[in-house]
């Protein structure tokens, strides 16, 4: 562990999320992309709304997701991303400080609302994501503050970000600034959709200015447009420190170098929905890396996080990380 | 049956719930009532809010999540009360019209905001309400949209309206119209503190306006000032038509004239949040009425209902009630 202030600094799209139960007929009705993220504007955003049945309402955004969940394992952690001053904006930034995230980007008082994503959940458990980027669009290097990020171990970015054009100069510049101040870069590849509309760009990206790479197992084979998991996995490795490939419930795979980790899903009971479970393995496996665990033990608490996460309907976790990860880190052999 | 448009038509405070988990140096440290309701202003829910750990939102209102249970029996339902329009309202109004219920209450363009209530679920799974009314307070006699009363056949309120002068107006105003419409009138007690607050009142509506009543043992002991569960029965009984006294685990007793049914409680596996416990129950109860059930059925289609809500967070229906009745209302002996 360095002397910095803080873990991991978080920079994503900051949003609430609206989840509602629907049935397979839904998806095909209105015509969406069962379990891909797509970007939907105003007038979607309320047409698809008015469809969608009765729902509950959640802090969500991929980073930021992360970042709560490295503050439930007792990490110190802050986050960087855009609200306005609405009731959804409050909602956000009131469940970031209370997860104990440091958040001082303040609520725009004009432009767009906060971020929506409209989450349909299928009864296979599978989350369909429809986001209304709103004010969370406009994030941009001006509000990526180098203080913050010197102060920071290392920079964790999403994917999601990449849509937008100036988000994608603010990910550059702060990477960058964390390289300068001596710290590591981590990316999440978010959605293979994603990655498809940015190959080249994300391949770059992940060849010069990142660290740690987060990826499921579609978003690596779209990366490198191979068929199978292991010609992505022969393809990521050298190109970046660390890679984290995940592979839902046949668990991940953690290179680095000559290193090369095979770790077993974590047990998970019924799975209610499985919105952040990219999200909170990002936070276990960032968590263990700024403990000075060992990769595989790492692996194990990304997976057990992501295993909490799914067990339960929204992005954020409800039961105690930390209480779960005891009896993962009492058998590391690392640190 | 009769040829009303609406089985039931309800008029309460429009309100969005905010809920955590607290542990019980959290109700203590805040000074809270454990198990009550009490109506806070805009500092002190900005305060408590401050001091809450993370959330969900999710639609609420006493009156609206029996309006919403009953959608969900099947029931043809309408609801009056009232949003300001913000994000809060339009997640109200979708909420509500996306379960099925008539609500065309235009959300007010000026004014507080919508109402909120911010609940702390205890691990004893209690639930303790602090309640800012926001726009709703003004509900007023000019929304008691006459030819809705009157295209019902019951108009159901909620005591918690009793808090407000001109609320007060509205409810008499509106079991007024329901009665000159040949319609029946409920109501539900909604909180012991508040029937202290306005003993005589209540009093005095229970004996000549209203035909329904709901309400728990607590309730109902401190509308008599009595100490016993029994003794409350027997001052209520010949007060109105049909009185609901429901005791949490130990069932619920129907009284109607010369008829006492003691109806056991639905079983229940872990109870996670007793929030709208009381609420469901006249939904169920009262779905059970408007379909020509036995008392005892709709004491048990209550008790079934109120099983299922308080078995997640939140106080609206996740699982479907239609199925859950199946069993219930195959065995009823009346209709």
């Amino acid at each position: 562990m360095s002397d910095k202030q803080f873990a991991v600094v978080g920079m994503g799209n900051a949003i609430v999320d609206v989840i509602s139960h629907v049935d397979d007929e839904f998806v095909v009705a209105n015509g969406l992309e069962r379990g891909a993220m797509r970007l939907i504007d105003a007038d979607e955003v309320t047409r698809l709304y008015a469809a969608m049945p009765p729902g509950i309402e959640s802090s969500g955004g991929s980073a930021a997701n992360t970042i709560a969940g490295i503050a439930a394992l007792g990490g110190s952690v802050a986050y960087i991303g855009k609200v306005r001053d609405d009731q959804l904006g409050e909602v956000f930034g009131h469940d970031m400080r209370a997860s104990g995230v440091h958040y001082d980007v303040p609520a725009a008082a004009e432009g767009d609302p906060t971020a929506r994503c409209l989450i349909v959940v299928t009864p296979d458990a599978q989350r369909t994501l429809n986001t209304f980027l709103g004010i969370s669009r406009n994030l941009s290097p001006d509000d990526v503050d180098a203080g913050l990020v010197a102060s920071a171990e290392l920079l964790y970015c999403e994917g999601y970000l990449w849509d937008v054009e100036i988000a994608k100069a603010a990910i550059r510049h702060g990477m960058d600034l964390a390289h300068q101040a001596g710290g590591k870069t981590a990316l999440a590849l978010s959605d293979s959709f994603c990655v498809d509309r940015h190959r080249e760009e994300f391949r770059d990206l992940v060849e010069n200015r990142v660290d740690i790479l987060f990826a499921n197992e579609l978003e690596i084979c779209s990366l490198y447009e191979v068929d199978t998991f292991d010609e992505a996995l022969q393809q990521v490795r050298g190109k970046c420190e660390i890679a984290c490939l995940t592979r839902s419930a046949d668990g991940s795979v953690v290179v680095a170098g000559d290193e090369v980790h095979v770790v077993d899903a974590h047990p998970v009971g019924h799975v209610v929905d499985t919105t952040g479970a990219g999200d909170m393995y990002a936070s276990g496996f960032l968590w263990g890396l700024s403990e000075g665990y060992d990769l595989a033990t790492c692996g194990r608490l990304g997976g057990m996080a992501a295993a909490e996460v799914i067990s339960h309907l929204g992005a954020r976790p409800e039961a105690s990380l930390s209480e779960l990860a005891a009896p993962i880190i009492a058998t590391a052999s690392g640190r």
